[in-house]
């Protein structure tokens, strides 16, 4: 088989034999197909699109270019839970302990933070002792026993999706939908789950910038489970702001933490409220409305804080985290408030509040780079709110003052201000789900949030 | 400068900068840009195009990867052609001697068959003692004294285009406009001379399938010798046929001896007359008609003969082959003649014939192949001749009876017959000029042959 054949019938518009393509992709995982080919295929991919076989076949190829994780030791309802990424995400922290605390299994497999989004196991990672490096049988063992468990990723579930993203962000090819589904999916689909919920970010802290082309993303990653026969329900929900208030490791921890304790309101739990009655309606039949109230008194009641803390705890983290997060967690030593100015909240640039805090220590530029799990800003307001001149808008939590002082004026220039009124930005715009008798697509605001 | 940054501005369809364009082909020729991110680029270009600015960097750029060849110490007004390459295409033999006998020079760099086409340099080697591998001092040199030389091209003369169609080879994007065009003519622009005659082939033995497309990409390198103040004309002529009757090296050496001393009439003489006379009128200003008349008496007279073998000579070659061809070249063992249905012969498949004469080891299926110089195929008939059953049509000259045997077979399914008459292609559908005061496409039909 001459791989340019692959390359060449992509590039003049035709689909590609399933064969084809699986051998193609299979020959790349292999080194048999060289990066420079596997380029030229990722650039007419992009332009020419991929037909929704061809992104079904380059996804299970991807699957099988490794091992799976069947889960079959777990024996209660699997539910996985994905986001696209954002800033301020902390629903998976919440969303796991949440569903495992109804008798749901949560066996999610997470990664590190990158650019401006934060990564689940960083965030974990900043509670002293936390492992992520569990291995698949002491995964499925304490996901039986604690009902959730946040693991890093092997490198050999989907090696082929590493060596494709990894070629894909050096030759400008990252932002096309099937690609983009593609390498979402596959990670979900080697997991042997009963229910897949993805959360598609759309706006400024995220990748997708408009509901529409979220919208898109989440209409072909629920396409491809529809085609392997699995369920899966994806969200679109509002990335134009950070969703949370707390933008670094540590904070977001301590947000968390609060968020199960019944705590605090807001978003963030609005959307992991959602996250998790949409499971609940999914995998156990629960009326929505019914869901929403079980999940609500879940988190008010603090059955879903016992959850987290045995999940920590079995994870060699200190359980206390739940108690007391600051006696627990690493705190910055310098702490700076940036004041409002007068007015509106009219826009918030997420991402810009992203790379300030990932230039404070709490990200990484590129991979590998080391991150200080105690720094980062909280950022109070949401769009819509009336600002009060020289109230603290922000508070940066800082290694020194050089630090903060360089950060605050990024986290100036972040907003917009207006001078009349302005409306709140929907939270979740809808969902597409796979589901018989439902819609594939719901109405904008329908779903779990309306 | 992050070099993916000129992918994707090509991607997006817009327009890269020259600097930036500049940067990335000098980049990729030293090493800096890796092949995956020049294999995206290449299907961008491929899928978007190049504008003619960008193929104009793209070309200089190319130029500038390596050393050129000015010929500075040749006298004499300078002229180069280039065929984009065929079957049974032996003008350059013809056209060099020929231009050289009116005071042209005439230094050619010439390359080696590849696939279906036939190499100048292969050619040339089948005359015993032949030498390609002139130094630029020795091809001035024979230049000033002889009026021509045809040698290999050196290694450091546009090193990017090897590089770079290296790479299209191995990734599909060999067939664009912009990316030939500016392979074609970085090679010519690299060589001072006064004029740039090349012959864009169109046909069923061409790259190029139709006269349309071959227009477009003859278009696209005389726009490329206008925007470097460099004079050129480019014809479009007919390759649904072999030119000749020759398919192999020292046959075709043979036969362009033949026509060298006027012996033989038909489309390779009347194409070579077309070339020379072109070379006639732009450089010394003659009138068309007349100057054809005068390049056919040079034929006729024996003039060009003689310069061609003072060529010979002149680089080693035993110049004896003017006289007495078969008794200086290898010939084969097995003649084996192929018997003419009756009809008219109305299509030729030239690529196949192509393809036949280098299964008996006339070409080179991949580059380093070893060739054997006494072995091909004459094929007679020109479209529209009526053919006479059992005449023979083709004369397979092979190593032994097994490759005739197998030769004889695709040699018969390479044509077409009717039994209404046909009529004889075009040869020469028009040609593209840069010179003031002419146009820039001529009419089909019109120029040289018409």
């Amino acid at each position: 088989m001459d791989f340019r054949d692959v390359v060449a019938t992509k590039r003049d518009g035709r689909e590609i034999s399933s064969d084809q393509l699986r051998a193609f992709v299979l020959g790349y995982a292999r080194g048999e197909v060289p990066d420079y080919l596997a380029a030229a295929f990722l650039m007419a991919a992009y332009l020419n699109g991929l037909t929704p076989t061809e992104t079904a076949e380059l996804t299970r190829a991807m699957v099988d270019s490794g091992r799976t994780l069947p889960l079959a030791g777990v024996s209660l309802p699997k539910v996985d839970k994905h986001s696209t990424g954002g800033v301020s995400d902390g629903v998976t922290l919440v969303f796991a302990p949440l569903a495992a605390s109804f008798g749901m299994a949560v066996a999610k497999l997470s990664g590190r933070g990158l650019g401006h989004t934060g990564g689940t196991l960083d965030k974990l990672e900043s509670i002293p002792g936390f492992r992520v490096d569990l291995s698949p049988e002491e995964l499925e063992h304490q996901v039986e026993k604690v009902g959730c468990a946040v693991a890093g990723q092997s490198k050999d579930l989907v090696p082929a999706d590493g060596a494709l993203y990894a070629l894909r962000d050096a030759t400008a090819t990252v932002a096309s939908v099937p690609l983009i589904a593609a390498s979402v999916m596959s990670k979900k689909l080697a997991i042997g789950t009963d229910l897949i919920l993805l959360d598609v970010k759309a706006g400024s802290g995220a990748f997708m910038k408009t509901p529409e082309a979220a919208s898109q993303l989440a209409g072909a990653c629920v396409e491809l489970a529809r085609y392997w026969g699995r369920a899966a329900r994806a969200a679109v929900t509002d990335m134009s702001q950070p969703l949370g208030s707390a933008i670094g490791n540590a904070l977001e921890v301590a947000e968390s933490v609060r968020l199960l304790r019944g705590e605090e309101k807001g978003r963030l739990r609005e959307l992991s409220v959602a996250f998790a009655a949409e499971a609940l309606v999914a995998l156990r039949g629960t009326d929505r409305d019914d869901a929403r109230s079980m999940v609500a008194e879940a988190l008010d009641s603090g059955d879903a804080a016992d959850t987290f803390a045995a999940m920590v705890e079995a994870q060699g983290g200190d359980p206390r985290v739940v108690d007391d997060p600051w006696a627990v967690l690493p705190r910055a030593s310098v702490k700076r408030e940036v004041p409002s100015p007068d007015g509106y909240l009219k826009e918030v640039d997420a991402e810009s509040l992203g790379r300030a805090a990932a230039a404070l220590g709490a990200g990484r530029m590129k991979k590998g780079d080391a991150i200080d799990p105690a720094v980062g800003i909280e950022f109070f307001p949401k769009v819509g709110d009336k600002l009060e001149d020289g109230q603290p808008m922000a508070l940066i939590h800082a290694r020194d003052e050089g630090a903060a002082a360089t950060v605050e004026d990024q986290v100036r220039r972040s907003i917009t201000i207006s001078p009349k009124p302005v409306e709140a930005p929907h939270l979740l715009y809808g969902w597409h789900w796979t589901a018989e008798g439902e819609a594939a697509r719901s109405d904008r605001g329908r779903g779990a949030a309306g």
